[in-house]
């Protein structure tokens, strides 16, 4: 920390925001973010020199003036994928949206609307999801995406895909995990008799709804409560935690380590 | 509904709370509840004649000047007792706690400034289990307890105790069930890296936290906390909770259907 | 209540939902809301003469099959007229809405898009108000609503208009009621240093920021927040809970008494 | 940032947790809370010497091994009270509590259950005040605390008081201020019809509950709550905003600036 904030100070940086996380004081990891103004020409390299370098960091450096190119897979539900562009739109989500994938036509009025591209992959059945999945990575491929988000995308990718698809991939879930994960979770979660639902957001591995979790909430249910009104109740809880989980991933406030998130 | 309130009606009872549910409006299993005052002697067996008989109900009746006599079992950590036992004596929980019961010696002093009688069944391990559990029966036998609260008790209870033990048992379990059912449930919520700890109130049967669910609640959390930090969080969940939904068992709020709850 | 259970069962109608609220069990204002499915033709006139007249009751009978109607006002800020919207063509709104009406032309393209009309009706400066009133309540006669929604409308409206508009009109104020009443809320609630904002869906009335109260929620917020990010924040919760509030008006779950709601 | 990270590193100590606030990266105050392990003998004056002074910093160096000293005031309702000394004794509230003063000799026996002193300040009317406070203040000067808690003591003090107590005085207000500062908290949300009743966590000043907020929380209520019920949901709020407020301020981690609190 103190070298960090001594090459920024150095330079002429004013540090607008600063989050630290150490595992164990005393000899564990340590986690460091730090948001900046100034600094000057050539940052990143003397960084890499004078700090970096001789204290064996893993790091990034990300400037601003670049936002992140975010990708979206969506299926039928809409409230995940309007609510990112929408947020997108007022300003709320820093980041350029080159492409929507969907296995269904239904949204390409919608999504068009907000002037972006819409392409529908479908994939009927089993047999044609490498097919399908081909055909998405060449896609994605030339979008350059940084971060793709599943917004409520009901089609398993297959661990080829994630590991040639190049950047970090976010699922947002229907439960709050561990309980509940994979298929149908509204309605194991009214089988159990549940007082309360949730969503998960978490980076997706090739182990299904296990990867490291992003974000979690959770709404209040009774016993009134049907399959419709768990997943209507559900909704609004999934896009608000998919919208602050990739608003925090925008953001480079997510760091990933031991299959945990330290979030700043 | 009509048969109910008509009878009320007609012996000049005045409704104070009533509820409904149904679990099919065209066929399925009917619920009510209603609180009332008035209605003049022999309501119970006037009731059973022209209305609970008459409509083959499952139905109770119960006096309010006639508190419901709660008995409490617990391990070492105190926090669920005590929120009880307070509650209890500002006039929050409507109830007679004629015995407390726990497998170690430590709480005597603070149950005993309550006015309550404190008993010790020690469990020196698993063969010493039966002999424990018949010690406790026979305590609880000539206590007569309408319910019976496990607040943190930490040893397992037999299918046949539970069997003979003539009362509804309720648990507090310090996880958002289902998951993290079983042993330490903080140190699994930190492994697999939550946002959220909950915990959960349920009637106890033979199948491990699988019990209907009566009531539960959540905490948010973050990577900087520890198993003491969501010890200690939880805390103040899980003895919320376990408080809420022993109001809800002593007014009679609660009904059991299926393994699934109605929580009026 | 037994009148009424006593005319449905007659009738042969099922009770689908139903609930009571006493002011005082011993003689206060008795309220009940009672959904249900059959019960034949004529039913209204006939529930009339048998139970409204001779118990003096205020009543109403909604036939499901003929949805409410509902116009919308709105001023620059889109989040809860577009979340009303979404949420009414995923069919979790049971309205028609013929009309939104705007000082502002910006959101006509989206509104459009939804098959709704939308009619822009300028203000410019408080000497316009009147004739802007005039124009305003000329299209909502026409559209005959049965439900006028204030979402995020940023002009006060005079006694005048809300005495001939002929619907009841809900409005969501930005602050967590009577916190911050008048004009921006979020500003005061930084000014005072508050740790959580809120929103308050409200009956208009006269009265600024004064009607009965039918909804509300908060997000817990930092010294790190500024007002972009408290309303940032703050929008989220407003959408929520305008929604929740109006689809409890359009279900007929609210009942106002004495300048207070009951939600059912 | 530098500066203080720097002078730790040199002297060998271990950052443990470490937050920053600035109100304007390009010139505003700058926040900022370390916590550390280790750092040798004489940190306090060298920090002041080579630091504290040369960048003209406010600062406070507190050593762990010494916990602070909470003087704790109440009235008649003891929830607040009893949580307070139950975390402590939990381990939860690192500080001594060497005096307990009240205006009724009510919880004399809970207190004493706990090790800790009780005296009875009786106020016998406005006329008599100045004369308990000047008992309390004699009481106080002589227990020497670090922090004054009102855990629901209903009297207000004077500036006279307040500027000689010679510690921060933390009160709970039984309202989601600025909303229902003043009397009866609970009576004026019923009138108003409010859905959520709240509790807030401040430091007194001489203006009544206008004193900088520490914390705030809040429970949602209906139109079936009265006063002994809001009354009754609100005590649970109270003692958990007061107990993480009163945390917070003995962790050192609440800093007051121009009326308002940085919580780290």
């Amino acid at each position: 920390m103190a070298a960090v904030a001594g090459f920024l100070f150095a330079r002429g940086a004013n540090v607008v925001a600063s989050d630290q996380h150490s595992t164990d004081p005393t000899g564990g990891t340590f986690f460091m973010r730090m948001a900046f103004v100034g600094g000057g020409e050539g940052l990143g390299p003397a960084f890499a020199a004078q700090v970096g370098e001789p204290f064996a960091m893993d790091w990034t450096y990300w400037p601003d003036v670049r936002p992140k190119r975010m990708a979206v897979l969506v299926s039928r539900e809409d409230h995940c994928l309007l609510d990112l562009l929408w947020r997108r739109r007022r300003g709320e989500l820093a980041a350029e949206v080159p492409l929507v994938i969907s296995n269904h036509p239904d949204h390409a009025a919608d999504v068009l609307a907000f002037g972006v591209r819409y392409e529908v992959v479908p994939v009927a059945g089993p047999e044609a999801k490498p097919a399908a999945e081909a055909r998405m990575l060449e896609l994605l491929t030339a979008a350059q995406p940084d971060l793709v988000v599943l917004a409520r995308f009901m089609q398993i990718l297959s661990g080829d895909f994630l590991a040639r698809v190049g950047a970090p991939v976010v699922n947002i879930h229907h439960s709050f995990l561990p309980a509940f994960a994979g298929a149908d979770p509204y309605a194991r979660a009214l089988e159990r008799g549940v007082k309360i639902v949730g969503a998960t957001a978490h980076f997706v591995t090739e182990a299904l709804d296990a990867g490291p979790i992003i974000d979690q909430d959770v709404v209040r249910v009774s016993h009134r409560d049907d399959v419709a009104a768990l997943t209507r109740l559900g909704r609004d809880v999934e896009r608000q935690v998919l919208a602050r989980a990739v608003a925090a991933v925008l953001e480079d406030r997510v760091l990933v380590h031991e299959g945990h998130t330290v979030v700043f």
